[in-house]
């Protein structure tokens, strides 16, 4: 064995954005789910993470380097997904004596997103399924997206839900040990191509609570949580996955909105209570809901993650109709560059109702970033080191 | 009958901040709530409506006058209450033939709050209660104060309970009629005289939705409404009586401040979401849970109706810790002149974790008032004309 040979694969994997939100865990450690939850996978040309996986005999230790920082890598989280991955080689090696012994090897992991870390916007889901994802094709496992999706989850949950394109499930499961808390293709992006994303980022400090810590204080202390979980989520669920199949984006757009608020309802009724939409969510919120009035049927949906950017989703053919009114009202911030947003026209008018509210988003929007449905995570030959 | 002789009766009537709210009506027209409620009752040396009713055969018609401005008497709420109480009028002159026909004639009333009406202080509350309780005076009617809150409900359901002192609850009653759907004393404000009430009033634009339409925008889109009604307000309300009873403030912060934000979380799982608190009533929370916090134990609790104002409710004991801390903040806004504010020193520091939210409030706050629990409707021989 030469024990200068480095081993190398790297990846692109995509954010994922939830239209049926998953908020709590039934187990913490092994990254169980309360409820199941459906996202809709963003494109990698404007948001992901890039990772690159190396071994070497002469590595002396794991190690993991995210946006030029070198990290911890200790935790029981990213652990179990190495301990995974490497367990599955391991019985490739075992398999056949020929391949390299790359299970016994340290890992040496760079990543880099190409947004901001700390903006809301689940950098960790991008981050984890990009790890797993990477260190699948160093060892070129022979595992299907669905079953790296259960090791990508005990890193982050909602990383699962990024191992896929399009528009994808977690199923919560039910087995004790997680063998069943997987994600799943509802439909390929090319199924519902021309579902767009709008992203308002909001100068915001640094997030109230963490959404680990977060969702737990819900799940412990608020007296709503357990019948979102019961009652709300599994009819939803079923509601979403056919609106997807459907291409309904009427049905779409009302199970998003309703979500979003069931799930920062819980957080309100937490005790402490937490607040991830801020004053300028809810003027997205009103500016959403003027939209979709002067238009008389949905043409818009917003969303809000554990914290106060507003995704707001929309077919490509209602672009001018629902970008056109964000871009009047916040064509000077940065994000309208490029060519999606060059070809967007400001509309002549705020529609009514939303003047006071497109004050607040001027004062509150940092900058906006125009994207759209994608696919799942792309192997790639540029290695970071 | 002396046709020119002018009857006339005058009351001044409280205001009441409920700590277990009311939200959602399982009858629109006799206003009857889809759950029991309990609030404090605020002394009328701060907040209070003053109303006078007269009445005359010369009268040719009912009036209001409220705050100067006369208001249409057409309405089907003002109306119940007017003639349920022209019923109960009826039957004593039946019963005594010597008795002034007063129900055969037209009612003047005028009515005046020492507050702004669209502060979101509860003044329909205030108004109705003195309305109710200034006729039933000028009718010189034998009835009890819960026999009065029966009326008084049709005209705004919280007035119910603004026909008490101290600690009252609203019984959701069970009966179609709302015969059953009154008022009743938990305890008198001399039970537990020490509970003092600090308001921050949020410098706000006119509310998002009133509370009569919102509240049944919530009963009939809310997921979680029925969850709150069936199962978290009817333990409360046991659990907030007894800690009246017990003089237990620790049961009563806790639970006041659980279901301000319960009521808040089926308001933002409203379709459309209505949203009453805004960045500056978030800023509250934080400051109250710091003082907390730095105080080990619960000295203060804030509640918020259906406006970004917060209630700061603590005990006489604890002023200095909490009021002091409002103090340093907002020392520079009205409301701190007067017997009440200025025996009040700043604290020295603002409580660690508060820091930020402090600049909030001071942004968003345009004035205080110090108040405290107090007693029932209070009749008066100055009469408004």
């Amino acid at each position: 064995m030469n024990n200068s040979r480095v081993y190398r694969a790297s990846t692109f994997a995509p954010v994922n954005i939830a239209v049926i939100k998953y908020w709590g865990k039934r187990d913490a450690k092994l990254n169980l789910p309360t409820n199941s939850s459906l996202s809709v996978t963003l494109s990698q040309d404007h948001l992901r993470a890039h990772t690159t996986a190396s071994c070497a005999a002469s590595f002396d230790s794991d190690t993991l380097k995210l946006n030029g920082q070198q990290q911890d890598v200790s935790g029981s989280r990213i652990q179990s997904c190495l301990a995974e991955l490497r367990r599955l080689r391991h019985a490739m090696e075992d398999a056949d004596g020929s391949l390299p012994k790359l299970s016994d090897m340290k890992l040496h992991v760079v990543s880099e997103n190409n947004f901001p870390t700390a903006a809301g916007l689940a950098s960790s889901a991008a981050g984890f399924a990009a790890l797993v994802r990477a260190i699948a094709n160093l060892y070129e496992l022979d595992a299907s997206p669905t079953e790296l999706s259960r090791i990508a989850r005990q890193g982050s949950g909602s990383a699962c839900r990024s191992l896929f394109g399009g528009y994808c499930a977690w199923d919560m499961g039910k087995a004790a040990d997680g063998s069943d808390s997987v994600a799943y293709e509802v439909a390929p992006a090319s199924h519902w191509p021309d579902m767009c994303a709008l992203i308002l980022v909001a100068s915001a400090d640094k997030k109230d609570v963490s959404s680990t810590a977060g969702m737990q204080q819900t799940v412990a202390s608020s007296s709503l949580m357990e019948h979102r979980i019961k009652h709300v989520v599994p009819e939803r669920m079923q509601e979403m996955e056919q609106a997807v199949r459907d291409r309904d984006f009427a049905a779409f757009a009302d199970l998003t909105m309703r979500d979003s608020n069931n799930f920062h309802a819980t957080c309100l009724d937490t005790c402490p209570p937490i607040f991830y939409m801020n004053d300028t969510s809810r003027a997205a919120v009103r500016v959403v809901e003027a939209i979709n009035k002067a238009a008389g049927r949905p043409v818009c949906a917003y969303t809000f993650d554990a914290g106060p950017n507003a995704v707001v989703y929309h077919l490509a053919s209602n672009r001018a109709a629902v970008a056109g009114v964000f871009k009047l009202i916040l064509g000077g911030k940065p994000g309208w560059e490029g060519n999606q947003g060059a070809t967007i026209g400001s509309t002549a008018a705020i529609p009514k109702g939303a003047e006071a509210a497109a004050g607040v988003l001027q004062a509150g929007v940092s900058r906006v970033i125009l994207t759209a449905v994608g696919d799942g995570p792309r192997k790639t030959d540029q290695h970071l080191c």
